[in-house]
C-alpha cells in the first residue's frame, strides 16, 4: 500500500470479533488498521470481545422503555433512537457508524455466520430509525440511510475455498454472506465489496499468512476505488410494488438471492444495476 | 392436531429466543409445546432469554484451558467435548438435542437470521465432536452425527411474504435461512422441513393470529410425515472430493444455494436426492 498521505484521507470503523486476541482474525483486524493509518485514513476499532459486548437485545437497551409493559422491539428501537435514549454501548456505536466512509467487519465463520457477539453488533446498533424503519429513505440503495459508506467483510474459514465456490456444497461464499452482503449493508445503503476470505484458516504457515497480510492489503488499497458488488437499486432497479424483481429483469442463469445482482462491469468505481429498460 | 395417542411418541426440543414472554415468537412456541404434548409426544423447551443463555463463545466455555495459552477454539472445543469437559450449560443443552428426535427452533427474523442470544445457542451448542468435527460421520445427509431427527424453523417476519417469495428483494426465504437450514441442520444431519413464517408479523389482528396458529398446528401434526427439503447428500448425492457438485447434477434452472436441492416429491415422507446416475 502506497504509504503517502491520499488526496482525500478517509474514515473506518473497523469492528473485530475472536475471543483470542493472537487469532488470525485478530491479527488482520491490526493489520487493516495498520495499513490504513499508514496511509493517512483515520480508523477506529470495536473489539467486540475486549469490550465485552452485551449481544442480546433486551428491555435495557431500552432505558425509559416502562417495567411493567410487554416489550414490543420495533417500537422500543424506534422510540428510543428518536429521543436519542439508547443505552449508551449503542449510542457509543451507532456514533463510530455515522462517523465513518467504510466499515469492516473480521469475523470467523461460524455455522456459516458472524459469532453471536458480532451478530448481537448488528441486532443492537441498526436500531428501527437508524438502520431500518418507515421514516427513512427507501433501503435496498445508495439513496438509503447509511449511503455513501463503504463495507467490506474479512473472513476466516476452516473449510477449503472450493467448498465454498460457484458449485460448493457450503453454497457460494457470496450467497452464504447474502445475509450481511445484501441484507445488511446494501439495506442500509452502503456499498459492499466482494468479501475477501482466507480459506484452511485453522492450519496457517507463516508463508500463508503472509501470502494472506499481502492479497488483503490489496484489497484495502481499492477501499474506496474497486467496484463494489452490483446490487440492485429498490428504487428503479426493476422492482414491482410488492417488492418482486420483474420478469427478465435478472441475469441470465440467475435464481434465488443471486437474481438480485446485476451485471458485474470490469472497470474499477462504482457499477449499479439499473433496470435493463 | 388429533388429540389421541400416537402410535410412536417422540421426543420435541423447543428452542425459543424473543426478549418478551408475550411475543408472537413465545406464543408460537408454547402452542407447539401444548399441542405436540396433547398428541402424546414428550416436549422440553429451551427459552433462551428466560435462561439468561450466553451468547459468545469465549474461555469459558472450555474450563480445562491453560489461562496462558491462546485460545484455538476449534481444538479447544474439540477436547473439552472428548473429554466431557463442557461448561454445564452447554453439555445440559447437548443432552437435550442428542435426547430429541426432532427439533424446532422459534425465533423473530432479525437482519435476516436468527437473534444474536440464539446464534449464541448455536455457536456454543454445537462443538467439534458434537455438531462437526474429522472424526464425526461424512457430514451433509443423514447419515451424519445428528442424523435420525426432524428440524423446523418457526419464523415471524416484519416483512410482507411478497419480499420473501421467489423474485422478492430480501431473497427466498428458504435461501435467506440457508445458513441455518442447510448449515446446521443438513449439516449435521437433520432433516429440515420447510420452515414455517408468519409474515407482517409486527400488527397481527386476533383473527390473524388464529389463522397463524391454525396453519402452525397442521404444520406440527406433520412433523415426523411431511417430507423434508430435498436436499443432497454429500456421500452419494452428486459431489466431487473438492466438494462441489458435478456439473448437469443439478436441477435445470438452479444455481448458487439453489443448486443443492434435488427434485421435490410430492408424497410425504423423506424424499431425498440422488445423483441422476
Amino acid at each position: 500500500m502506497n504509504e503517502s498521505m491520499p488526496a482525500r484521507p478517509k474514515k473506518i470503523l473497523i469492528v473485530t470479533a475472536h475471543p483470542e486476541p493472537l487469532s488470525l482474525t485478530n491479527a488482520l483486524a491490526s493489520f487493516a488498521a495498520q495499513e490504513l493509518r499508514a496511509a493517512g485514513h483515520e480508523v477506529r476499532v470495536s473489539d467486540l470481545y475486549a469490550m465485552k459486548w452485551k449481544a442480546a437485545v433486551d428491555a435495557d437497551d431500552f432505558p425509559d422503555h416502562p417495567a411493567d409493559a410487554p416489550l414490543r422491539v420495533t417500537s422500543a428501537s424506534k422510540q428510543a433512537t428518536r429521543e436519542g435514549r439508547l443505552s449508551a454501548d449503542v449510542a457509543a456505536e451507532q456514533e463510530k457508524v455515522r462517523w465513518s466512509d467504510a466499515v469492516i467487519l473480521h469475523f470467523p465463520m461460524w455455522w456459516f455466520s458472524t459469532p453471536a457477539i458480532m451478530k448481537g453488533w448488528i441486532d443492537r446498533v441498526f436500531t428501527s430509525g437508524f438502520g431500518y424503519g418507515p421514516q427513512l429513505p427507501t433501503p435496498y440503495g445508495e439513496g438509503a440511510v447509511l449511503g455513501g459508506r463503504r463495507a467490506l467483510l474479512s473472513v476466516t474459514l476452516g473449510a477449503r475455498e472450493s467448498s465454498f465456490s460457484d458449485r460448493g456444497i457450503h453454497g457460494p461464499l457470496e450467497e452464504v454472506l447474502h445475509p450481511l452482503q445484501h441484507g445488511l449493508f446494501w439495506f442500509t445503503g452502503m456499498e459492499p465489496l466482494e468479501p475477501f476470505a482466507v480459506y484452511s484458516a485453522d492450519e496457517l504457515s507463516p508463508d500463508r499468512f503472509e501470502e494472506a497480510e499481502a492479497a488483503y492489503g490489496e484489497r484495502l488499497a481499492g477501499l474506496f476505488t474497486d467496484g463494489p458488488v452490483p446490487y440492485r437499486s429498490l428504487a428503479g432497479g426493476g422492482y414491482d410494488r410488492a417488492m418482486r424483481l420483474l420478469p427478465g429483469t435478472e441475469e441470465p442463469g440467475t435464481s434465488g438471492v443471486g437474481m438480485h445482482t446485476g451485471p458485474r462491469g470490469t472497470a474499477s468505481g462504482p457499477v449499479h444495476a439499473t433496470p435493463s429498460k
